[in-house]
């Protein structure tokens, strides 16, 4: 039997194997990808990003055992992925995961995997689509795809969700709430944790001044007939300009506003409010035809990369080494610029 | 005259119209590039990073002042190039401008530019690797690369500079500490800024701790030696291993190790003893080899972007629209995976 049976059969330890192998990208990660990826597409993902110290680990380990069955509905299987593209050096453990295998260790029916940035960014995206598709064809109902910070990698990778929850907290400085607006208009919800701290009206009312300068197209009706071919990241980015709106969900079903959410995830406050607006959030991705609109971005980016790194792979057993220094000597005494090289080594 | 000819004379509008064809990645803009390369290499680059509220562009401005002549030295021309990867969504001014433009404006020997991301990181660490390339052909003796944050899109930023500053600031937060060893191992000097502040010698001991676990290899001597065939990120992220020791610069000009110093940049506390910090780690990368070193990584990894960029491009302009929409039909439906959507169109 292959590794990507047993794992379509539930066996947790051969998950683990795959999960492994996809992470250093080997061939037999490839092979068990491929015969996974048509049983993928059940699981809802959730990304969950925003600065640190916003409490995002025990926002997630508290949303995690809220669909393990301390919650109303059918309890489900969860899987987290949680991941650190500000680490590139280490490869070390993530920030919170000791709170977490507390939380949650010996549930049969949670599946934890921590990665830390290897090379590139759009490797760490791949990589982490593989990741997130093995857990998607092996069961996981819901599975949480978290980040260390919110950079541009973070936002990057929180992405590939279905719904993006963004976390903040009240009392950040504010330096940090200057960067905040990027962060702000990926957001298909927005949670304010520690929500028990002075100061949380402050940046309710800041946020919610940021979400309408995140979110100036008001108003806008979602057109989500508009996914044209194009794979650029411009297209990834562009993408949620038109689709929100700052009032009015109740009115239009297609049309979804940011809502902002209290939460004490220490204390367990606001969860299974927090629970029932993803909810509302999956349904009108579903409804509105945008559910089917992001995974083809996403799709169409994942293959972008893939194409890129086997063009280059291809490219490069073809050039002699030799050609390659002596092209790189030349731009080191500056006879040539970078542009000229890559234009003379192509046309080789 | 061509624009580039017209740079190489000291014409400030011509070289504020080739960064913004730069930018804009256009025909004229490259062409001038190969023509300003061959003037390239005179210029010490200096990247600054580090977490937002750290006051990175007070400390760029006050070191900019400084090397115009407030510094016992000849003055220098100082250019700025002010980064801002985590806002792919605005373009909007940076963070600092305000302040920027009224310490420096007025001084024709101080050139400005802010940048936003566009589309890929790759894509804006080339832009930025061109725009510092023409302020450097255009006469700039001293060019400072400052990005807004920390991430790693700012960590890949900073490290197109020569030097490389971290700067960070008392009294932040647990959470931010933890993600901080990353960042610490690309620095060459770090800095505490807001040195004032209540709590700088907890900050300066919990650096100091940090910096030997960023750097565990200590006592080891640099080799400038093994810069082998390769443009791999991996090989980009690891460089900065084997050349740093926590101790003992003073009996060894080839080993550094990153020194810490206190400023306070607002008031212009300590700016004279970093330029210094910042001229001595200039020496040591030129006596030890290192600078060489440095600009081969560079100059191999904008080489690597331009090359993927332009393999990707031949190979859609030889591709049929329908054959790509087809593909990605197919992975939508589940059909066949990424990895074999990219096979499949390749192969063709």
């Amino acid at each position: 039997m292959t590794l990507a049976a047993k794992i379509l059969q539930g066996d947790r330890m051969s998950l683990a194997r795959v999960l492994t192998q996809i992470e250093n990208e080997t061939v037999l990660g490839l092979q068990a990808l491929n015969e996974l990826y048509t049983h993928t597409g059940k699981a809802h993902l959730i990304g969950v990003t925003g600065p640190p110290g916003t409490g995002k680990s025990s926002l997630v380990n508290q949303l995690a055992r809220f669909y393990r069955g301390l919650g109303e509905d059918t309890p489900k299987r969860v899987g987290i992925v949680a991941v650190d593209p500000s680490s590139p050096f280490t490869g070390g453990a993530i920030l919170g995961d000791r709170v977490r295998m507390r939380d949650l260790a010996g549930d049969k029916d949670v599946f934890i995997r921590s990665m830390a940035s290897r090379g590139s960014l759009g490797g760490l995206a791949v990589a982490t689509s593989g990741v997130v598709q093995a857990m998607d064809a092996a069961g996981y109902e819901v599975i949480f795809i978290e980040t260390v910070g919110a950079g541009q990698a973070e936002v990057e990778i929180a992405r590939l969700a279905d719904t993006v929850l963004v976390v903040e907290a009240p009392g950040m400085g504010d330096d940090i709430q200057a960067i905040k607006a990027g962060i702000l208009e990926i957001a298909d919800v927005i949670v304010i944790n520690k929500a028990d701290r002075p100061g949380v009206e402050t940046t309710t009312h800041a946020l919610r001044s940021m979400l309408q300068l995140a979110h100036p197209n008001s108003h806008l009706f979602m057109d989500s007939g508009n996914s044209s071919y194009s794979h650029s990241n411009a297209d990834f980015f562009a993408h949620h300009e038109a689709e929100t709106d700052t009032s009015g969900f109740a009115e239009n079903p297609k049309i979804w506003t940011p809502p902002l959410e209290q939460t004490v995830a220490t204390e367990g406050i606001g969860i299974a409010d927090l629970a029932r607006t993803i909810q509302r959030h999956y349904e009108h991705l579903k409804e509105s035809g945008e559910l089917a609109r992001r995974l083809r971005v996403r799709v169409e980016t994942q293959l972008d990369v893939l194409l890129r790194e086997r063009l280059i792979r291809h490219w490069q057993s073809q050039i002699a080494e030799e050609q390659y220094r002596e092209t790189v000597d030349k731009l080191m005494r500056r006879e040539i610029s970078p542009w000229q090289a890559a234009d003379n080594l192509i046309d080789r």
